[in-house]
């Protein structure tokens, strides 16, 4: 079991907890504030028949009641009209201010659930048990929490920090071999953004990763959240410091988008690193035996480093439009060098054309 | 002009100014923080033909590109539905992070509006210019926004200071009286609850009022936002003593519900703050002679001190239904004694009973 504590300014220190199976999840629960009188479980369709029993039967020594909420699974149901059933929902069991929601699920259970918890009542408490790589070393901590408005993600939402994160590594392994790839993407670009060691190391982990080995996984998702949470504590609220946590994001979002979300968010993020990478070394901030590198240990999670399916207006057209909402107009992520990310301000749209054209080209 | 201070931890310190015109709005934007580029004022149907024109004039000064939403006017329209088409209006006109929403009008509309600027791209800067005295005195500061859901009541919303509230206090002159009369009532309860002087000069003042005589609405304006003031200063949560301002509310609000809405929001606090000064009789902390004196001052601003149209038992069952809502089991405030409000958590539904066949007798 280990234990990592999360401190941002303006809301209760909290534990995340990583842990090999729910049993403990009751104690960690009574232990750390509160007493909930009632808990509801939000999961959704494809984690429920997974999950839902054994969380459930951990939940009970709690001595709260439990209520279990499901949602469809899939970006699609983010909605607000979701959660306004999940509203209708905690008023027809009356759900109160002293009690509390639990996520069991992906990004979109934690990204919902955390957004029902900051508006309903104007605010009650909730936890998160991220069942998905990428849930574990990204979403479930640093408090964003939000909805999609039509096609455009994420673009309601709160700042909600849950009281605790509870991981249990096993779940990892029944996750489909693509989700456990997108995971890994936000991975390395912890490597590349903040610690170049650790960078190194995850190369030759992808072995270990594929048979999920409980240390390989325990070391990386431990070792991502100090990341995450170094990055999360000094600029909470995205005024600085957490845009390096978009390293790769710009592009890959695009993509992603332009893609008709064909590729997981995983595979749009790898192929924006090695587009940023590219960026980087043509900055010469990076040397192109580095960027070689960062394309083979993608590669060697079964990420893909070139990718030509695009129109090449139409990825610039998003990137815009995404630079347009957030009111940034020209702010890039760059490597310099690798381990260590940096804003860069002046990359120009020709630049980020030849970044996708080398996307496009055969590995060489 | 009169300014005042909010200052809320965690929060930036805001400003309250009391103005007869909207002249200096401009100005006063200016002056206090961030240049907004995109400014949208947020309305309604019953507001924008009188001062939709006059504050965009106003505001025109400011330079920066401005848009109008208007919502229909009525709680029945303080829902996610329009929530959502607000949303979309942002999205479409490219609002980001560094942009300004304004809510003009009263209480519905400033909920409304911070409850959208909590959470569009995670939060957005917004300005209240209430227009009613209800909103003036009560509503627009503190930071409480909110929408129904279904027939309950902000159910949903979250804390959100607004960044300035700017009040041109000639906008009262063209309110129905019965709408001033009604924010009369949370004008008065503030005497009841934390100040017996000022109380007490409400009832010499109600001839000036109704005839809006500029410097007596000032004089009130300004005593109630120092009471408000310096309850949500010391309780921006609601975790204690800002309970002190529901006096009124726990009997007024079921008597509101059960009266289909066709008792105003104020009359209904009138109401419940004579129900519970006559608790507040029974238990000794309250004289018959200072009860009938609040009895008289509601009068004196056209406000019911007396009400029978209701069943006892929906409006008990009311009662204990918002008090499930809140997690609260019994807890009423009481006046011991006029001028200083204390939570009570010893009332009995037989006392309640007894409060509201009070209510229902004729004035003696």
């Amino acid at each position: 079991m280990t234990e990592l504590n999360i401190d941002i300014p303006g809301s209760p220190v909290y534990p995340i907890y990583l842990d090999t199976g729910w049993d403990s999840l009751s104690d960690r629960l009574r232990a750390f504030g509160p007493e909930y009188r009632r808990i509801c479980l939000v999961t959704d369709s494809q984690v429920a028949p997974l999950y839902r029993e054994e969380v459930c039967r951990a939940l009970a020594s709690y001595g709260a009641e439990l209520f279990v909420f499901e949602i469809p699974a899939g970006e699609e149901h983010k909605t607000l009209a979701q959660i306004q059933k999940l509203y209708m929902f905690l008023i027809e069991h009356h759900f109160d201010r002293h009690d509390l929601l639990a996520a069991l699920g992906g990004g979109v259970v934690g990204d919902m659930t955390g957004f029902g918890a900051a508006t309903y009542l104007r605010g009650v408490d909730f936890i998160q048990l991220p069942t998905t790589l990428l849930s574990q070393v990204d979403s479930s901590i640093g408090g964003k929490t939000g909805v999609d408005i039509s096609c455009y993600k994420n673009m309601v939402g709160a700042f909600k920090q849950p009281r605790l994160v509870y991981m249990n590594l096993s779940v990892l392994r029944t996750l489909p071999p693509r989700q456990l790839s997108s995971g890994m993407a936000e991975v390395i670009k912890h490597g590349c953004i903040r610690n170049a060691d650790y960078f190194a190391r995850l190369r030759s982990l992808s072995a270990d990763v594929s048979a999920f080995r409980p240390e390989a996984l325990r070391y990386l998702v431990e070792e991502s959240l100090r990341i995450k949470k170094s990055v999360v504590e000094a600029d909470p609220l995205e005024k600085g410091e957490r845009a390096l946590l978009n390293f790769g994001h710009t592009l890959g979002h695009a993509l992603e988008k332009e893609s008709g979300f064909t590729l997981t968010h995983g595979e749009s993020v790898a192929l924006g690193c090695v587009a940023a990478g590219y960026l980087s070394c043509r900055k010469h901030f990076l040397s192109r035996r580095e960027l070689k590198t960062m394309e083979e240990t993608f590669a060697a999670y079964s990420l893909p480093t070139r990718y030509s399916n695009f129109h090449t207006e139409k990825v610039l057209q998003a990137v815009r439009h995404d630079k347009k909402m957030s009111g940034d107009t020209l702010r890039f992520i760059l490597l310099n060098p690798l381990g260590k990310a940096e804003i860069c301000r002046s990359v120009t749209p020709e630049e980020m054309t030849d970044a996708l054209l080398y996307l496009s080209k055969e590995n060489s």
